[in-house]
């Protein structure tokens, strides 16, 4: 597929922003949601930091402290029954930390290439179920307002929390929409026979895997009717886990959904959904191959490598313009010819929901 | 505490029901919601069974198939890697199976002692979230429909789903109200400032532990604003896990919930809560220790042994009449002095929720 990265890629990196704290570093800038507003692009970026540690013996993690409200530093041993074995997290014998904490902060820019960064967080944990962090927003446009869902990590779980914002200065928080594990939560951009729908992404303790769900909502703070949307394929590059890349948007054919899928070595890449445009729980056609990989330097490495994450597109003379988080370190940029999207799904593998 | 446990205990064993199927026998009647119809005391008794098996180099695992509506047998060979150490579960290299599969049957009593056991299933597994069978029905009156959440369990992870029915005869299916995992789900019987509200538990994969959260509805169908309300005590008796037990009542001093906490070796007691009459979400007072254990034969052995397990109450002139499942095989009944259970209560550890 013609897919065309911006040659100024990655276009946002750690470098660009500085950290909220002093004495601490930004070690990632990626997983930004995506938003037109009036004559600007804003991205609301996912901006991981840490504290600056020069003792080998240690290990600080950053800890969000709802009662204090402020984030703190714990100071884990290492040892030999600490497990540092993935980048992203620290597992000790009684609970697991994060190596880093996240929080948003806004960007604008005018032709979508060239941000400015903000100086401080625009929105920052707040509560017992984001002192490991907030994560991962995705940004849609309801009515002149713009909803934001993320993730909330804490050791209560991994919940999806929504904020609303009219301007990108003030947010108001409106609570965890879903319990814990979901995350890849992306709501569609307006009532289908007069509800709401979110894709979902549940982690389940016993017989579930990783894989894609559907929820209706009158008011996009209650959710119910959940419904499967599709599931991985094993030993496929979306075999491992999946979930909602884009927020979707609506063609003449449907829905047009972005997802990510990683692979039993977690190599993240991105295949496309077509859903029904009255009922989106339906699956009209699904990648049979991912449209787009990992294969830039700064795609392939990083702080954790081999990842393309979209959290938002934005869709204009039938260009796909899309915002990615490469390698949970930096934001790359790419444009993709809506004809060709939609003809690679024609040529993918339909198939149809289990509910259909 | 003065527990007084009926002479007829188990009140219903295996024994009192037929199998669905020709060729199934029943292994457990246990887990049964309560509700008070007319003159009658109802059980919704969760029924679990499966193939008769005189083949001792296979196992006959129960599949509910929502393609052709069909309870059916998967073969599974015995062999060194297929896991039976769980007697409730086989886990082979691919996928997790159940060794029965439950559906609900009601019973009826004038006394609330003696019941008449319908013959035949009232609600039976029914979508492909059900293929591995429906579990632990709690029923909550709500201005004359009888509200039924139940644990839907499949290869998708374990949903929880409403039924309602005014008259135990036809049910009417109101689809997945909490998506995968969530178990353990009680709605309180009015509403509350505005809002319904539902205790539930939610399996985490990755931060969180099993247990106490409380959700917020307007029609009972759609659910959100999720709060943690209780954790796991570690070491303690409910330190494994935790959930609802029975459908939560109205005292004078708030709203009284009897909860099942296990400790590490799967030994579950009973402990309460008492939560704020206006504010349900904030926890008046916890049990120290548990009000009641496992001590009766019935109570200790069984399919999975040293289990009382509470889905619903009838409350009369203050008596707590209980029906609970003992060890996943029977049903017994106890009647607990209510102003011994708030004694108990006021005795116990006051502890205050997260977020009040």
């Amino acid at each position: 597929m013609p897919i065309v990265r911006s040659p100024q890629n990655p276009i946002i990196t750690p470098q660009d922003v500085n950290a909220s704290k002093a004495g601490w570093e930004v070690i990632g800038v990626f997983n930004a949601g995506v938003a037109q507003h009036r004559d600007e692009v804003i991205l609301l970026l996912r901006v991981a930091e840490r504290p600056i540690n020069d003792n080998p013996d240690v290990y600080y993690t950053p800890v969000y402290d709802a009662q204090t409200n402020r984030l703190g530093v714990r100071t884990i041993e290492r040892g030999p029954n600490v497990d540092f074995s993935d980048v992203r997290v620290i597992r000790t014998p009684d609970k697991n930390y994060l190596t880093s904490i996240s929080h948003f902060r806004v960007a604008r820019s005018r032709d979508g290439i060239l941000f400015e960064i903000d100086d401080k967080p625009a929105v920052l944990p707040s509560s017992v179920y984001e002192s490991y962090g907030i994560e991962d927003p995705r940004i849609t446009l309801i009515e002149g307002t713009f909803y934001i869902t993320y993730s909330a990590i804490s050791e209560y779980g991994i919940c999806t929390a929504l904020l609303s914002t009219k301007d990108f200065v003030s947010f108001r928080r409106e609570g965890n929409v879903f319990h814990p594990d979901n995350k890849d939560v992306v709501i569609f951009p307006r009532r289908i026979g007069g509800k709401y729908y979110a894709l979902h992404r549940p982690s389940c303790s016993h017989y579930g895997k990783p894989e894609m769900w559907i929820a209706e909502s009158d008011d996009l703070r209650l959710w119910g009717n959940h419904r499967h949307l599709i599931g991985v394929r094993e030993g496929e590059w979306d075999g491992g886990r999946i979930g909602a890349g884009a927020v979707p948007f609506e063609i003449e054919e449907g829905w047009l959904e972005i997802y990510h899928g990683a692979d039993a070595d977690n190599r993240y890449c991105l295949g496309a959904l077509l859903l029904d445009k009255d009922e989106p729980w339906k699956v009209v056609a699904r990648s049979a191959l991912p449209f787009m990989e990992p294969e830039e330097a700064f795609e392939v490495e990083g702080f954790f490598g081999n990842v393309i994450f979209p959290c938002g597109v934005l869709v204009e003379n039938r260009v796909v313009k899309m915002y990615y988080g490469a390698s949970d370190t930096s934001v790359g940029y790419a444009e993709i010819p809506l004809d060709d999207l939609v003809a690679h799904l024609v040529r993918g593998s339909a198939e149809p929901s289990p509910t259909a």
